[in-house]
């Protein structure tokens, strides 16, 4: 059984991991971290990480950069692996996290469902292979969504321009003179209803079509990410890591 | 057996019509019309509609908009059923074929798609049927089309615009504040390959998506649908028909 | 504001339910019934609806077949208008509700998706109009689903039958000599993970392809569905309806 | 420019072939071999291998495995690669290619599509990934083929198989009792139309979905799939490669 603290238990994404946590025999939550302290929990609950006195094997943190400083510094100084999934981090803050994971292994990143960092590697094999195919990407999210295309969108576009260079991101074709561009990806962000979350990405070359398509049907998806991600550090060496070292293994 | 004049025979699409009606028992192909006076057939050829001597049941025309005086001429005077599948009329001429249509009857649509247009007919239906439902449209074809989005797609487009009034078309969501407006509609022209046409209209609400899609695998279904026009037409009253007619038999 | 009492109110249905009423203005919970007692609720709970004090618009059931005798009685007696999307009714049970519905109008539908039932009306215009196609249904459902193919695959296939007639249907091919026949319907059911339930049906012709599917992202579908049906009964004529009186509006 | 001899240049995807071997500047087609002679080709035409007098860089062979014997026997004495896309062949003809390539370099898959290969590569990365995700496959042809599921969807149902041990094949649910085993794959294969060829693997876990597809539009890409084996074997070590080789690349 794998003891695990979550930083930033109160959180949206804190209580989705929580719960997962309860229904998983594999997994024991010795303590919770968040400034709200006013709720009650079925959980130790602190609000600061460094006070936290049991011993876990990793920490998950779905908080925000504010708590960085103190989540490395509790890391490094209890040698506990740390699991990183939130976002919204500067360079300065990114540095930081790279140079602690020199002294304490630590896995980041910014999606940390399984099936999304499957598709970027399979993104980057078919990109290599299918020379002369013309890529597209479309996604599809709820209409609530504020921007476009979607950071996941961007992320597989950003996989196949390292692999193509020279690629132009194109966000919508209109007009009578709007012929596709050989180096072109079309980006094409479809928004309505209560769409999760749904990325495709079309190769299609003379007379065939590969298509890869994630689909997510809830936000739990990023909970059991980050349940791999912490089986996956639990024993490693000190190191930065990501989704790609457990999809490719 | 029906007995069919091709106009435009000697045109891409004549030429996949004069081939499907060869194949196909049910029709015989008693002259074809080209100005192209060349080639050898295998059918009697004559350069102006005016000049055929053949008694037909219908006239299918795949031809352009310069023919169309003859064309209606000749139907007018033979009392021929007609059905035109040439494209980019302007309005005076589309005034012709309905006048015309009064003397005669006319089958007259710019997607000969059976396919397609039983999809308006859906559309159309699912439109009035799923109210507070976000509609987008995607559709995909071959890198070498020059506009963006297909004319088939716009014709979708129109099908909601006359269910739900006041709707904003959007060719591509771009920005960190793209969020999507109640009446907007999606249009995503997706280009790649040899792709022949796709289009797919989804409805997105609540927890449940509908999604209609027509696939076209060859130009041959353009056919086809000529020849089922004329066969829905060869026995009709007077007037202006369209596949509208057809499908919702 | 539509007043509504929930028959089954604690049921699983009967919850979700519940919560919809509560979070849409256009609907007040005035009463549930209930035979579970004990649990408290933030609204009027009987155990019988008999018992009912409250005028409402409009019995929405989510119950069981035992409840049913009472249920019709009350909602003659009191002349208030019924939502029964509980299922598993034999004959005898059947007739008792179209009985009734000449007393008070009556909506019964075993899937109160709106969009399932869109798309059963969908079905029947696109099996009529694309004579020649082969049709074939595809649903996908969570890998805890013990019964293949799904009640509603079986509604679709039937739809498909009507129009068809001495159609045939095939539940998986297999083997060296496993050709399909003209009038047979491949119905494949797809199982896995926690897919809450998806349906496609093929139409497939020559060179094209029509398919039409829907998803239902999560069972509050059902839910807003009957609350659909009931803002489409609470002013009808006495009657028997159901999903495809409103969808074909 | 890549010198190319055709084996079983009139059979009906030698015919493909010498077309788009026509139409590549980056390709010459020195000779074809054929046992029909009676036809006009502009091309030199041979009826056996061991006649032809011109040297090619390259054999591609889309013949049958009779012609193994002779076809084996030109490409040692002349130590010229060999494109080997012919199907059908028993065990001692597989010994004898693989005993072959010990003197020349041998490429032989049984299916030369690019994209249909990769996908065998994809699904293998994703069956390892993705542990605890259930894996179904549908397969959908035109509805004149007769065995049932697709040579291809077997080949993807054994690559899973390699991954996850145990697998059992399941080719149709039915019934009130068809739960989904753990280790079951379900290949459902759709007929209907005209469809040249659609496979797509299901990878269905807990609130996500990866779905990978492969579309064939037409024959011409297994001709485009043999010539791009050709580019790759021309300069090759002796030794058997396969489709697996060049996508890994």
């Amino acid at each position: 059984m794998i003891k695990i603290i979550v930083n930033g238990s109160l959180g949206k994404m804190g209580k989705v991991l929580t719960n997962s946590i309860f229904e998983d025999a594999n997994f024991e939550l010795i303590a919770g971290v968040s400034k709200y302290e006013t709720e009650n929990t079925n959980y130790k609950l602190y609000s600061n990480i460094l006070d936290v006195k049991e011993k876990a094997d990793v920490v998950i943190d779905f908080s925000n950069p504010e708590s960085l400083k103190d989540l490395l510094t509790y890391s490094k100084k209890t040698k506990t692996p740390l699991v990183i999934a939130t976002t919204g981090y500067n360079d300065d803050e990114l540095d930081m996290i790279k140079e602690a994971s020199k002294e304490v292994p630590i896995f980041h990143s910014s999606n940390m469902s399984l099936g999304v960092n499957l598709l970027l590697k399979l993104v980057e094999v078919s990109a290599k292979a299918l020379t002369n195919f013309d890529i597209e990407i479309v996604e599809k999210h709820h209409n609530r969504k504020v921007d476009a295309p979607s950071g996941t969108a961007l992320m597989l576009a950003n996989e196949i321009q390292k692999v193509l260079n020279n690629t132009e991101f194109n966000y919508g074709r209109y007009g009578k003179d709007a012929k596709r561009k050989e180096k072109e990806i079309g980006i094409h962000a479809v928004r309505g209803g209560t769409i999760v979350g749904d990325h495709s990405v079309i190769f299609a070359g003379k007379d065939e079509i590969v298509e890869l398509n994630h689909i997510a049907l809830s936000k739990e998806i990023f909970a059991q990410g980050s349940l791999k991600a912490a089986k996956f550090i639990v024993n490693k060496e000190n190191g930065y890591y990501n989704m790609k070292d457990v999809v490719t293994l």
